[in-house]
């Protein structure tokens, strides 16, 4: 190969390496004498030694040679870390691009910022040893491994200008949302989005193993990644001089193509949409902890699985800290450095400069960039009836209309985006295919509808590729919602967590603005789900949500189509949450005109003084939350009216599952006089839940009245039958509610043994009933509220 | 193309799958007139439609075509329903192979046997709509998409006589599980186990969307799939006779070349040990919905979207009605079955026999071929000691002595396998590889170690995969256990989810037999990634674990490593559950001998009277359940003694979580009088938890003291610091727990100002130590419990 780089540029590119490398090694390392202006001592030796070498010295390479081309042509880029652990490398970038300095102002470009930059490090109350909210320029933290090139796909969508480099680890491409990502490119339109550049890092191991990527042959490589819709491009060797070459001139072909192909794109004239690119990619194939020590007491460490940590740990032993010296000295760091510890100006020279430091690139900061939707009047939506209890509507359907406009009124500021792993119309929400189709850059068939290269709704039958997408979409600035079955959610669990760790973590970063919230419809939801059977029911996911920071979650039952678009409504406008919605698709009863409805959900919770008689001094309270067992309840409540006419029954329906929680627990939290008030202090609650009753116990153990609770909800019990049967096997059903009224309400003591016999020869007729016919018996399927004078 | 197959073969196959079609048809359809003896009416029609039509006709045409081969070849084949929806499909295969009538006498091979047949299908009552734990020969739930194959290569694995075909849909084939499960041939031994044949059935759509690897140039499917290690065999086609005739010429040569490498790699005196070959596959093109209604109210059906579920579903028109019969007698039912609705002889006669059928497979009924393993005696892996507190050991290290040896006595058996996502040897169970290494097909490099092709270590970089993997191995009668980072396990809740409900519904079914139990090994736990910091810390899985039926969940919290073997050994023995442990792999302080492990372990909980003084009436109880809890909580105990010496202090720990349910709500839980006796009925208890305090809240809400327990947890407050900082940041630290005590025992109220000054001291001089020194004050990173007389 005729020589690409130029001696100056090599030299600049190899001594910018070499400063990132030192950096790294000595945040791992160092805890004083950074400069090495004294022999290396073990007194200047952190005593916890944390971080991952292996992966940094590759993520260094790759960023050093990705400001090169920046600087050549000017690019607007993004770096994503997909092996987060290299954290050293992606702190040791900013740092020399100046931005850590900046935001960090006490980590100062001379011996005693380098100093504080190596000494934080891993260090208690310093930073962590992964890439994190912490970092700028970073909107992926790397702990856990898979969701970079979702991430990256994410960011990209609606910005044409940005390129985002996302690296991948061999080892985290062995995961399944990692595997699943690739296909990303089918649904990122040239013309519209930003381009992805993928860069797939062989240094060949994991934590203990070889990576499957970096022993199958290269021929099947490349037939995997063409497969996958990539042009790869193969960069390999562990010869720093020719590795620079190949590498510089290797991304000057992939810029260009990438320009190519966005320019053939965005031409003016086309008659026919954009078709999908063979969008061009890096395969880097270098050794593992490349310049690290290469033997430690006899075994090989560079270019092996033993570079994953720490290559050198046991200092006891001179010959390792004698090794340190040394391979820090191997980065001549009096050729990086002035005497004072700043970096030379050569070296900073080779950095980009203001935003375009891809630590300093604004889409990094999604906060930042972020503009509020144009959001139409959610009342405009409203079903309207005449009294409760009077009409039935499907509330994602309506949800959807508003869900519709939410998207047209953003049209123009393509910053809304709905998400959904196959299942937006049959979640009902397809009214927003009216002003926007499904992203597709795959050829059309004559039957195909609502395909298009410039769709903004978003659908692959991968809960985790949505989740990745719409996470990037968010933490660059933009707005969505992912609409999903309940039960399939706890496929994302794990993301879910991370990024509630993000949020925290990014909350306590004074620079980082807040983003908009990660907004999620379950529906189709377990109640509903008894066509579907067992393994579509499952409402835990709201549990695992709260178990997170009370900063940072929000868990929405709202029992009707009003109480959805108001609740929908306050999630689009929210930032900083994870908002949690459940709501089923269903044709069900409508409980709350608008007006009541934004009045119930702005108090999380209330009397619904129309649904009772002679509530002010209650025999019970009847609790609901969630659509099925708000209409279970009210049923109960006809039903004891014909039981005992004169009991004194208080409805209460919670819309905001976090108003439970004690005040000092959670923000939406009442006061307990208000709890007090509304669930009384000794009267027996009968709680009518959508999920696990546990959850109702945990939220509420601190109240007054807690030992009178008495929660209905899923027991694990599911099938193929009836809704109202998936109710009954639940118990949860009117009649079961009614009994437990009956049983818990001493002065109706007399009323239990025949209330017990009512029950059992009902339950008796139900399902006689429904082994006959195949459906709910005439009494419960055409079940109406009827309203009588208070 | 020659014909392949002669008149009679060729009318024979497509007999067979025209009577599976009418089969499924019916189940979707018909609740009466099976034989449609009568023209066709609304009242022979159910009254709910369910059921995935779209799917069905691929998977009875593929099962039709196995059969054959089954029949040609003579081969041990197992069938795996990726699109379990098509539940119609299988249900009619096994019914046409006699097996349903085996199991279910009652739906005889007769027209009552087939009213039975249809009726009982989606009906509540009845069976579910996916291929379920109630369907002959199937070891996977189809209703949560993307863990067949997975599940395919567990079944193969050390089943050396086994082809496990394995039909995926290619709206599955988009979930990340999926996605990454394709790499598991590098982790298929073709001398040691059976062979996996992937059929990648691309019938073109999802719910509401084409699918990616349907439009997809044929170029790049090629490329990817080999890419993935596959020769695919594409065939292709809407028009019968020639799909037939594509598809048993190519399924024979497929099937020949699973032949040739397998004799290839079990031939003897081989020099070398066997390397991964190029598996074939196929991958089979052919209309959604095929043979169904081509146009309903003007829309083309088949081979679109719209076939997905019910086709056909206004039977208010008429014209529905009757092409709802067109479309059943297009099977030519008279030509299937006779006059009494016995399928006719020369129909039956093609399937397979005896346990040749699929759904026969005695694989399928894993506890049916299930031997128990031959376990070493825990006792003999203890760590001896004097007392209590006077040594440390590393848990996970001494179960992987146990482990070791597990293996060792059950090489020959070839029916166990430890698995996990790259972390054995991090988990610290490396003594493991003693006796056995990781599978590992591809090429080796000088400097690796543990991997060989023989191997029974399973290691690839997806919790998914190896969560599949071993689910697949246990539902074939196998033995396992997956150790992982405790954070990351959440990436499968789902899975377990699943899992949980299989189990749930197979212990239902009563031809199945009780399976080995799936075992966590969670580890490198919260309180102990004080190193990889806040994105590896989460203690929730058991959270999740908690809400299934009681009758499949046992959580575990070993404080030290004779309890952890223990436990194990317990768990390795048992049946039909999830078991899941949680324990760390540092060096800790060691409580119990190995006969007070074993006896502490049977009970699940106990007091520890060598930790206390004066605790027949106690002031306060301190309760903990984890090791860095039972830590805290002991450390605690030696500061009281200092603070307050006349405290009457009891200290109960746990190891099995479900004891403090009620009994009525767990098989394990204590009677109340046990846990008052425990407990007691009105003292402080402050309860140091491994997990989200909550969980222990909701466990004991019925027990008479709940209201006076106090509990400690993590509280998501998460860093990259020190072990001892991790538990102050979360208040689950020994001084925190002192001052619990303090401000919570009535008559201990004067000294708390004095020990809330003191605690807030100490925070100080902690806080202050650790910014300083970057690691713990020397009296905690020294503590040792000192023992004293009672």
């Amino acid at each position: 190969m005729s020589d690409f780089l130029n001696a100056e540029q090599l030299e600049g590119l190899d001594a910018y390496w070499r400063a990132s490398n030192y950096l790294a090694v000595g945040q791992i390392y160092l805890r004083s004498n950074p400069l090495l202006k004294q022999p290396l001592t073990l007194a200047h030796v952190k005593p916890r030694l944390l971080g991952h070498w292996g992966t940094t010295p590759g993520l260094n390479l790759i960023y050093t040679h990705l400001n090169r081309v920046i600087n050549q042509y000017d690019l607007n880029m993004l770096f994503i870390a997909g092996p987060g652990h290299g954290g050293p490398a992606v702190v040791a970038q900013t740092y020399l691009e100046g931005t850590y300095t900046e935001f960090c102002p006490a980590v100062e470009c001379n011996e005693n910022g380098l100093l504080r930059l190596f000494r934080q490090f891993s260090w208690p109350y310093g930073i962590g040893s992964h890439v994190s909210a912490q970092i700028p320029g970073s909107i992926h933290e790397g702990g856990e491994l898979g969701y970079s090139l979702a991430h990256a796909y994410g960011a990209a969508f609606d910005n044409p200008d940005l390129i985002v480099a996302c690296v991948i680890g061999d080892g985290e491409a062995e995961t399944g949302t990692l595997a699943a990502s690739w296909h990303s490119n089918k649904f990122l339109n040239p013309a519209r989005d930003g381009a992805v550049l993928p860069i797939l890092h062989l240094n060949g191991y994991k934590i203990a193993n070889p990576t499957v990527l970096s022993r199958i042959s290269e021929d099947e490589l490349s037939a995997l990644l063409y497969g996958y819709g990539y042009d790869p491009y193969f960069v390999e060797g562990d010869e720093p001089v020719r590795v620079h070459q190949a590498l510089a001139q290797t991304l000057d072909t992939i810029v260009l193509k990438i320009r190519d192909i966005q320019l053939e794109a965005r031409r003016s004239g086309h008659a026919t949409p954009p078709q999908r690119p063979l969008w061009p990619m890096l395969v880097l194939r270098t050794p593992k902890g490349w310049t690290g020590p290469k033997f430690v007491d006899g075994h090989r460490v560079e270019g092996t699985c033993r570079a994953h940590q720490v290559p050198l740990a046991d200092f006891q032993q001179p010959l390792h800290l004698r090794q340190l010296e040394e391979w820090l000295n191997s980065y001549r760091p009096d050729e990086l450095f002035d005497e004072s510890g700043a970096l030379l100006p050569q070296i900073t020279a080779l950095a980009p400069t203001g935003h375009r430091r891809m630590s300093a690139n604004p889409h990094a900061n999604g906060g930042a960039v972020l503009r509020p939707l144009d959001l139409p009047r959610f009342s405009e939506y409203a079903v309207a009836f005449d009294a409760p209890g009077s009409l039935r509507a499907e509330a994602t359907r309506v949800m959807g209309r508003y869900l519709r406009d939410v998207m047209k009124n953003n049209l123009t500021s393509s910053n809304f985006r709905l998400f959904g792993p196959d299942e937006t119309a049959s979640n009902r929400l397809d009214a927003v295919y009216e002003v926007s189709a499904k992203t597709w850059m795959e050829p059309l068939e004559p039957d195909d509808v609502n395909l298009a290269a410039e769709g903004r709704v978003m659908e692959i039958l991968s809960e985790q590729v949505c989740e990745g997408w719409l996470e990037g979409y968010l933490l660059t600035g933009r707005h969505g919602l992912l609409s999903c079955y309940e039960a399939f959610i706890h496929i994302v669990d794990s993301m879910v967590n991370q990024h509630a760790k993000w949020l925290k973590t990014a909350a306590q970063v004074p620079w980082r603005q807040p983003i908009a919230s990660l907004n999620f419809l379950l529906t189709s939801h377990v109640w509903r789900q008894d066509h579907n059977g067992f393994s579509h029911q499952d409402p835990g996911f709201i549990d695992l949500v709260a178990n997170k920071k009370s900063d940072v979650v929000r868990i929405y039952l709202p029992p009707d189509a009003n109480c959805l678009l108001s609740v929908t409504d306050h999630c689009l406008r929210s930032r900083d949450y994870i908002n949690v919605i459940v709501a089923g698709k269903q044709l069900e009863w409508q409980w709350l005109d608008i007006d009541a409805a934004t009045r119930h959900c702005q108090n999380g919770l209330g009397r619904w003084d129309w649904a009772c008689r002679n509530d002010e001094d209650p025999d019970v309270v009847m609790a609901c939350a969630g659509d099925v067992p708000t209409l279970e309840t009210l049923a109960a409540v006809t039903l004891l009216r014909e039981y005992v006419p004169d009991l004194r029954v208080r409805v209460v329906n919670v819309v905001d599952l976090m108003v439970l929680q004690p005040s000092y627990q959670h923000p939406h939290g009442i006061p307990d006089s208000a709890f007090d008030d509304l669930f009384t202090q000794d009267k027996p609650v009968i709680f009518a839940f959508h999920g696990y009753p546990a959850l109702i116990h945990r939220l509420i153990y601190k109240r007054t009245n807690h030992e009178n609770f008495h929660v209905r909800g899923f027991r694990e019990e599911g099938a193929t039958t009836t809704p109202f049967d998936m109710a009954v096997i639940n118990n949860l059903d009117r009649y079961q509610l009614a009994l437990d009224v009956i049983e818990r309400v001493p002065r109706l003591g007399d009323q239990v043994p025949a209330a017990k016999a009512r029950y059992w020869s009902t339950m008796e007729r139900h399902k006689l009933y429904l082994i006959e016919h195949g459906q709910d018996m005439p009494e419960v399927l055409n079940w109406q509220w009827t309203h009588v004078d208070r």
